[in-house]
């Protein structure tokens, strides 16, 4: 059928999706969710018509959103995930033998939403090791503690999600981390935001001795190379020896390449430091 | 200006550009080749409304498929490139020291085209060391010898491209390789075709010794998670030593994750290996 | 929500509708069947991706397939509509005194479909007047007669309707006919498709004695200048005098304009006297 | 080639064409103005992405709202066009045997680039009797009368042309007129604005003494079924006889249907009167 979902990536860049079946449409308080089936990439859940997450090919951000921060800190039992409602970084988490996992998801309704429609990313939300707070991370931060490893698993710099690009809150996720913890963020595209990752980069680096970048191909996202920024308070990701976890399975994130992962292509090497 | 470019990256998606201005257009013999500037990606070259290369990103796809047969062969002197009119691939080679790089583009038009809508692309073609041969590629490489390293610089394997996919073709590109020589062909994206993935990879194992993949991030290809597959008849790239050349001014490629490039995430060594 | 339904009204032209919910879809034995609400045109009816009727503007075509031919016979007892699955054009013929009506649907799906989901359209359908066939129309006129209307309310002159656009079955549809009886059908757009349009009225001419078009503007088909072609075997639709029912609501037709429906814009005239 | 421009005829509806070159495009001081040839509708005018012409129909739009005033005013000497730079409109005025026609055209741009790239358009905007004022049309009506006819051959009811639909314009258009002046003006389509037409009804009648709709078919504006609106100061439009000019050569207007083009649909009537 002639059925298209379209994300404007840009105002002048445009993925479609010829869609088979609509699931779920629905305006909540904060976004429009949607849930709808496509011929190649699976489930699709979008926030106001933007990709989240697809079957086809989620488990590539999920996975190296959480392994690499929770590798290189060794042995993190409390971590805490601001975003990421539909849960495909928890379960990853969850892979981890960690104590507590706090997820603070400003829209319940996401959560309800992946609960309901999308069981393989969703599974981890039940474990009794997992807390759901359904309020703003931005305020969370500023009065909970003791966090090993904080992952940001927003949406994009624009609308509710500005507050968590932003220089105070770095600052407040770093009081919030124990003196070994290790921060992540989820940190868009070199190849069309250059200027949004130098800000980032500059403005973590203010908070955190160590300040990495790491990128990961999502076929779904803008730009498609995606990056992620890590700020550490004691642990240089890139001298750490990354522990050896039994059972770790994965589909993208390989052990053998955990340090070249922080080796970035000599444009984006451009980008951050110019 | 609401005009847009869009390829059918399948019959089920689509990627859009906003187009500024639509440079040339023409009907060549073997494909309509367009060239038109778009908002964020630059000037645009499209062969048969497939992007071949965008001014933005086509340096990833270029420096990838060159620089990594060329420093695991340590020491080429003479190049065979199939397809590539556009010059981008030449254009990298030139910066090893080789002797003589042939060109085979079966449709002269493109290599026209490039020469004068993307003069930063094209550059290297007017070297003294490229010879340039418009024929088919496939009856080239049997008549022809003596190379140290064959780029496959193809099109998609529809139309007059399929031949450039098969099983027979390789077992010619390894008569006319020299004793330590290499190929590498690109193929396409696991995201979306793993089963030709895993045919060319059977296929090129049969013939040589060493097979591998390796992948890049290509924004405006289908499925982004772009592959590369290499034969060599007796050196193996994983063990091998990489040559210390001096003046490799790249953008994507990084010395320091050579030998990285070919760790492939556990979903693609699934494909390959099952 | 960017979900968009497109009809390739042409090959080089499409028209889009937003979509906010995908009601129904179905592939019949015959088509793709699929029902769709949208922002601007109300819930949409479509067989194979083309635009059979949208809420909005279904009054317009049906109104005016039926209420010309039938005004201008004037007496008609027995009427034949072949398509017109949906139920919409039963439902106009149904504000006349007629005496059966016999709709000759091959693809039952549709009848079934419009039933549950278009309500306002089907409504006719039930009417004990009403005789269903779900048969193939071509072979239907072979074996039926006595009609003294035959309505041709059918999908475009490709796949499985190419025998309702042709010589011999309009041939066949004067013979099943009484002797004044008069059969109409709708021809398509002038505005892009003239060739048919003389190649029909030809046709039609060589075995009515009377051969009128007349035309209605339909926003959501190709061209909008939409025509329809009567065939009269004794009756002048030009000289006829229109009869005076009673209760004939219209939204569309105007009875003040009969004649002057059929009085054609000079480019049009010149398409078929060419 | 996969090159579309498309124009939002609502937020909700989009009418896109498959363009084959792009001619010219201009940022002028009121609006962005685009010339591009396409496969079905020739070459197209757009101002704004909003298409203004297509070679294959304007002729239907500039009769209308030309030959539909002038015969019913019978007499006309002195015209007055508001709007209407890519002289279409103008072209038809010169068929009939007027002595002035005043052009008032905002933005100069429109009429070079008519001049230039649609010459069978333009023809007639270099005729002696042709006076171009490059000013806006709401301050020209209050400077200056005398007119048979005022035509406000306008684009839509958005930005610059904002006030060309207000009840004070039509007040000074009346000014502007002669005793037995006619005014008209484009005023879209009952099928998605309604309440705009209804007001511009209700405004206009307030002024003139005899306000008319009549309509036709545009297959490339939104919704297709256009309407003009009339305002008449003495004569009558329903009981004036029309002239009988030699030599009117039309496409679409048939001077037999000249009073019936004032019949409206019953649904037309139904929004003007409620």
């Amino acid at each position: 059928m002639e059925l298209w979902f379209s994300e404007y990536q840009t105002k002048n860049v445009k993925l479609s999706f010829r869609v088979t079946d609509v699931i779920y449409t629905k305006q909540s308080e904060y976004q429009y969710i949607s849930v709808f089936d496509t011929e190649d990439f699976g489930r699709v859940l979008a926030l106001d018509d933007t990709v989240m997450l697809t079957t086809k090919d989620e488990f590539i951000y999920h996975e190296m959103i959480s392994h690499i921060p929770l590798l290189t800190h060794g042995n993190a039992a409390k971590v805490l995930v601001i975003g990421g409602g539909d849960g495909g970084t928890v379960r990853e988490i969850l892979k981890h033998p960690v104590k507590e996992i706090n997820l603070v998801e400003i829209d319940h309704e996401v959560i309800e939403t992946s609960k309901k429609y999308f069981p393989a990313v969703s599974c981890g939300l039940s474990d009794p090791r997992v807390k759901i707070f359904c309020e703003d991370g931005i305020e969370f931060v500023k009065k909970h503690s003791g966090y090993d490893v904080i992952i940001i698993d927003s949406t994009d710099p624009i609308g509710p999600a500005v507050g968590l690009f932003s220089s105070q809150f770095y600052k407040n996720v770093f009081e919030a981390l124990n003196d070994d913890g290790i921060m992540v963020a989820q940190t868009e595209t070199p190849i069309l935001f250059g200027d949004l990752i130098k800000r980032i980069y500059t403005d973590m680096s203010a908070t955190f001795p160590y300040t990495n970048l790491y990128s990961a191909v999502i076929p779904t996202y803008p730009g498609a190379f995606w990056t992620f920024t890590m700020g550490s308070k004691s642990i240089n990701p890139i001298s750490q020896e990354i522990s050896d976890i039994p059972f770790l399975e994965t589909k993208y994130y390989s052990r053998e390449l955990h340090k070249s992962y922080f080796v970035l292509p000599p444009f984006v090497k451009d980008i951050i430091s110019k």
